[in-house]
C-alpha cells in the first residue's frame, strides 16, 4: 500500500520504517528533507522516500498525521485538502502545550485536536488512534506482555474505523483495540496523555500501556 | 477507627457499609438524615450512624469526601474547616458537569477539583484516590481479576499518601496503588473519567479497571 506520513519526528520515522519493513511504499513528509538522510540510510529500502507535506499526502492511499499537535493544522493545510480528500487520515497527534513550563493540553474536555482537524477537513476520514502509546510501542505491541494491553480508536466513519483496526492488527500486531465510537471520544484519549506523563514519571520509563481489565 | 463520610449517595453508602463491616465506626454525613434509614437498616450495626456534614466531619479521624463534585466545596464548608483541620481528607469526588447534556468536567487540564479543595482547606491533607473506579470496585477490588489492576493516588503530603495507601490495602484489599505524587496529578486521574465513560459505553458495564502493563 502507498502510505504518506505528515511529520518526520520520532513517531513519523518509527512508523515509516516499520511500514516499509512490512512491504509498504512510504513517503515521509517534512519541511526539512535534508534532515531525513539519516532515516533513509537507516531504512535503506527503495520503498522509503522523503518529500514535502503535499507530496507525502498526494502519495498516500492512507495518510498519517504524525506532526506535533501545535503544528498539525498548519502542516495539514500545507499538505493540501485536495491531496487528502476522501482518504483516511490516521491522526496520532497530541495537543501538547509546552508554553507554561508544566505540560498542559491546548484543547481538552469539550473539544479535541482530532475534532479540530475533522472540522478543518470535512471530506477527510479522520481516525484517531495510537495517540496513547510510545512510538516504539505503536509499531511493536508484542514487545510488551505479548500484546495483552489495549489501544483505543475514535472516528466518525465506522467503516474507516474498522478499516484502520484491520491495518493496526495486520501491520503491527495489535490484538486488542477498543472502538470508542465517534470522534468526540478522541477527547478522552487525548486527555489520557496527562495520566501517561504521570505514570511515566512514576514507573520511570515509557514502555508501558493500559489494559482495560474487565 | 472513627471515620466520617461527607456525602451519602451510592459511593458514600457503599464505602460506609464496607468500612463498618471492617470494624470501623462510621458516621455518614448528609443533608437528609431521614433518607438514610434504609442504609442504616441494611448495615444493621451499632457502629454505623448518620448525621449532618459537620457531625460526620467532627466524628472522623479520617474523613472522606464522597459528595458529587459540583457540591463538594459547599458541602465541605458546611462540614466546617475546624472539624477537618489537620485531618486526612480522602477525596473520591469527580468534577462532573451535566449542564450541557453531554458529560464534561467543570475543571480540567490546568487545575483539578482536588486542588480546589486543597486551596479552600489549606490545613487539611487532601488525598485524591478511588476516583477512577466504580463504588462497588472501590471496596472490593478482588472481585475483578483477583485484584490485578491499578489504583492511583495523589496528594501534597507524602506521609498522608502512604498512610492512605496502607488503609486502602488493609480496608479493601487493593494490591497495586500507583503513587503519582503531588495533588496536581489529580488533574490526570480526574480527566481519566472521560475515558471511563467511553469504555463503559464500549464494554457495557462498569465492572472494569485499568491496569498499567509495564
Amino acid at each position: 500500500m502507498k502510505i504518506g506520513i505528515i511529520g518526520s519526528g520520532n513517531a513519523g520515522q518509527t512508523l515509516g520504517e516499520a511500514l516499509v519493513k512490512r512491504g509498504h511504499v512510504v513517503k515521509l513528509g517534512t519541511r526539512s528533507p535534508q534532515k531525513l538522510d539519516a532515516w533513509l540510510n537507516q531504512v535503506s529500502d527503495v520503498r522509503a522516500s522523503v518529500g514535502s507535506f503535499d507530496e507525502a499526502a498526494a502519495h498516500g492511499d492512507i495518510v498519517f498525521n504524525a506532526t506535533s499537535g501545535a503544528g498539525s493544522l498548519k502542516a495539514l493545510k500545507a499538505a493540501g485538502s485536495h491531496n487528502l480528500q476522501g482518504k483516511i487520515l490516521i491522526d496520532i497527534s497530541l495537543p501538547l502545550d509546552f508554553s507554561n513550563g508544566i505540560l498542559n493540553l491546548f484543547v481538552a474536555n469539550t473539544d479535541s485536536l482530532g475534532e479540530q482537524i475533522q472540522r478543518a477537513f470535512p471530506h477527510v476520514k479522520v481516525v484517531k488512534t495510537m495517540n496513547t502509546v510510545s512510538a516504539a510501542l505503536m509499531v511493536n505491541p508484542l514487545s510488551l506482555a505479548e500484546g495483552q494491553h489495549d489501544l483505543f480508536i475514535s472516528g466518525n466513519d465506522v467503516d474507516a474505523r474498522n478499516e484502520v483496526i484491520g491495518y493496526l492488527k495486520d501491520w503491527f500486531g495489535w490484538e486488542s483495540i477498543l472502538d470508542l465510537g465517534d470522534l468526540s471520544s478522541a477527547r478522552s484519549t487525548e486527555m489520557l496523555f496527562s495520566l501517561l506523563v504521570r505514570v511515566h514519571m512514576t514507573v520511570g520509563h515509557s514502555h508501558f500501556n493500559f489494559k482495560v481489565v474487565r
